[in-house]
């Protein structure tokens, strides 16, 4: 049911929903009403309360008929130029995933493969609920602002750096510090607060076993200068930390090595922090650096991170999906379902059996609003629904077969919910899906032309990789005996009927 | 593009397509065709080859367009009662879970609830793309067998027993072996083989905790009397092989104890088996024992399955769902994707890192097809699309954002495949989900009903359980201080525009 006035207000309201605010009192109206005001929340509360006061003013008036509305879910670690290489590196152990596949695809990768990789990622991103993310430090953020422009999404985006490490590609082994952080600042000039203030540029570190000294302090001082975060892989795998305690001579590993240095502050995300030891959780937390947890990256490459420990330890932990070629699904909604089996799962090594109260619905549901909107440094702005916030939210359908019934419905939208039961998304005030159809770009056209370029990139990537045979696929699933029949396209035309 | 012959054939023939036949010899069609006739397939091969001899006999000529057809999945471990408790127990310790939420539910669910609850779970299991499935033992057997007759979907279905133990509902407490075991047969006598032979009868145990020997013997050979499998819970929790030890006097646990009275044989399906050590993994690999795998549920309640080492044992493992209170999603879909995730990640605790190649994706996909079929004993009829087996399968799309690009077809299937990719469903010959919409009921009405007939059971639950406030979930829930402000629907409706 759908009402508008005639007048010139430009107000939006939305009532007769369930409203998750997320707001400091952890307030749920179980009939609630918003009003929009452009890009703004204007008001927020009892659907009789506000539907007395607004209805005069409204421009248009939405009954949601009991559906769910709760603030837009961010996600903090996402790489959106590795959209086009999804399924490029299942099953292959770290050195194969990195030398053979992830690099060779990279650097091969021109500014418009970044723009479609990255429209590809959006949408999947929108139909997962998502309304904002912190890009994880990819290639051509050009390529990236132009997509997220059009997609209506907000993100803060950052560059890949590297300035050092063996085995890199002849393309990327020649940057030093300067080149990146020159790199950077230009980009930061170009399109901070670009596309109405949507977009924010990041700088970013690929991961310490590519970066010298020289890079690791001027990124802190550029960041700190430009009043913008840093986003950084920390203790990714154990072999990161070896690496550290040789190279640089420190007890433990990376985050010892940049508490050292000062480069704990609380501009930084920290991405995946697996391999971190208490005396670290302590260093991260006193200086309040935010973790951005991928449950599904972690299980899949690098290991399990101690989340329970550093939420104990008031760290800000949110949740990101990571990369497609790490993870496959791109889905934060499935990142929070995830989140909770593997951290009340892990509790087995640390007590002996699982403990099902660790990481409640609760404590999940802040991962990917209000502790997501402090990780990319925007909480003022967004992460829940509160009056002079953005107007930044999703619709859920509850009623039907994912969710049905719903006894308990903080547990309902973390454990049941699938991205078939969100149904819109606003961002900043506009409407990017609605009832599932993305609105902001044409979706089937995105899809052929990920198609394309991905197929041509795979070719580009191969020819130039360190191992000819790394990137057919399929011969490589024959070695583990599937047996692909080829086909015989024009005589199966001749006999279509 | 559909043609259709006049003839009097009852030949359909899916064109077009590529097929993954998970036949002995793993062959995947880059463009296949297969041709059912009534309830099984009559051929299967290269599009061509095919639609060249059987176009003139085919009463139905359906190109797919390239979209990827695969057998029906099969999903060996679930709970058709417990659908309508989804969400009564999430983030609760083990005996809360179960003396305060789920044996309040179940001893207080009618025949009615039995069937109300199965359609429920059976359309979610559809929409997942599952065909046959196991029920791990439940209530009212008679009420599933109505709901499966209807849905049009092939089970094994199971009665839940209990001889034993403390702390059973009032209702529960009475039941001798012998009730259990001629209530069980008088099931087969009635329903084995119903539904055009859709339906088997099977007997259960729910747990070694709950059960005398005598039950387990009785069951034992029933079972081999009524020449039909046992579906029972093994070795679930740490504190059940405890228990063994000191009640049972062997030297490990459930495994040790059920080898010692001769009842692990071929027809036995072992569901979870988290806690098993290798001269248990050994005995289970001798006797032929089946075990489902249930990789949510052990995540969140249970801990972590020896998978990798049971399948290096040569032990048939399988995938299941659980109930909906132990994992909410009932998505065999899902399931594939955490399999993976958790067994790879399980690999840090044995070897300091986790192994990104265990268990890779065509293993997962056995598991849910030719390893579900041997686990309820069918493999002669189902499990893969091979000449004279059942016409079990489904129709995936994997053109739209969750899985574009797909450079890995198997992968893709396994890991970015979602439920929003299944289109089609055919069990037995018949279409029982058509362009994602279920043909065999009326969805809509089953969640009406569902919700409904939920609601209900829950008053009744928690006025029969022993914690009058255990089941006011919205109470726990503000214990977490989430605050629900009331609404005024008269209000709200009065100002409705």
């Amino acid at each position: 049911m759908e009402a508008s006035n005639s007048n010139n207000s430009s107000l939006l309201i939305l009532h007769n929903t369930i409203i998750f605010t997320m707001d400091p009192q952890s307030r749920v109206f179980r009939n609630g009403a918003i009003v929009i005001d452009n890009d703004r929340i204007k008001a927020i509360g009892q659907s009789s309360h506000i539907l007395s006061e607004f209805s005069p003013l409204a421009n248009q008036i939405v009954d949601l008929h009991g559906q769910f509305l709760l603030p837009g879910l961010i996600n903090t670690h996402v790489h959106t130029s590795q959209q086009l290489a999804r399924g490029i590196a299942d099953d292959v152990d770290l050195m194969t995933w990195l030398h053979d596949r992830i690099w060779p695809y990279e650097s091969n990768m021109t500014e418009e493969d970044s723009y479609i990789s990255t429209l590809l990622c959006g949408i999947e991103l929108i139909h997962s609920g998502v309304t904002c993310f912190a890009e994880a430090g990819g290639q051509h953020v050009s390529g990236m602002v132009r997509a997220v422009e059009l997609l209506g999404l907000r993100a803060c985006l950052t560059e890949s750096t590297m300035d050092s490490g063996n085995g890199l590609p002849a393309s990327w082994g020649v940057r030093t510090a300067d080149d990146c952080i020159q790199s950077q600042k230009k980009l930061y000039e170009k399109h901070h607060n670009a596309a109405d203030g949507r977009i924010r540029i990041w700088l970013g570190i690929r991961q310490i076993m590519n970066s010298t000294d020289r890079l690791l302090t001027e990124t802190r001082d550029t960041a700190k200068e430009l009043k913008t975060g840093i986003h950084m892989h920390v203790a990714e795998i154990a072999y990161e930390n070896q690496f550290v305690m040789s190279t640089r001579e420190v007890e433990h590993g990376t985050v010892t090595y940049l508490e050292k240095i000062k480069f704990l502050q609380s501009n930084l995300l920290a991405a995946h922090s697996v391999w971190v030891n208490e005396t670290e959780i302590n260093f991260l937390s006193k200086a309040g650096v935010k973790v951005s947890h991928c449950p599904a990256a972690a299980m899949r490459m690098l290991g399990f991170a101690p989340i329970k420990e550093m939420l104990d330890a008031n760290i800000c932990v949110s949740l990101g999906t990571d990369g497609a070629p790490s993870n496959n699904r791109m889905s934060i909604v499935d990142e929070m379902y995830l989140a909770s089996l593997i951290n009340k799962g892990r509790e087995v090594y640390v007590k002996g059996t699982t403990d099902p109260t660790a990481l409640p619905a609760e404590t999940i549901l802040k991962m990917v609003t209000v502790n997501g909107a402090k990780s990319v440094l925007w909480d003022n702005e967004i992460g829940s629904l509160e009056i002079g916030k953005r107007a930044d939210m999703i619709i859920v359908n509850p009623f039907s077969w994912p969710m049905v019934p719903v006894h308990d419905s903080i547990a309902s939208l973390v454990y049941c919910m699938r991205s078939e039961n969100i149904l819109s998304v606003m961002c900043n005030g506009r409407w990017i899906m609605k009832d599932q159809k993305i609105l902001s770009v044409d979706e089937g056209e995105v899809i052929s032309m990920a198609k394309h370029a991905s197929s041509q990139l795979l070719k580009r990537a191969e020819a130039s990789g360190p191992n000819p045979h790394a990137l057919d696929l399929h011969r490589n699933r024959r070695s583990f005996r599937f047996r692909f029949t080829s086909c015989d396209r024009r005589r199966a035309d001749r006999h279509r009927h």
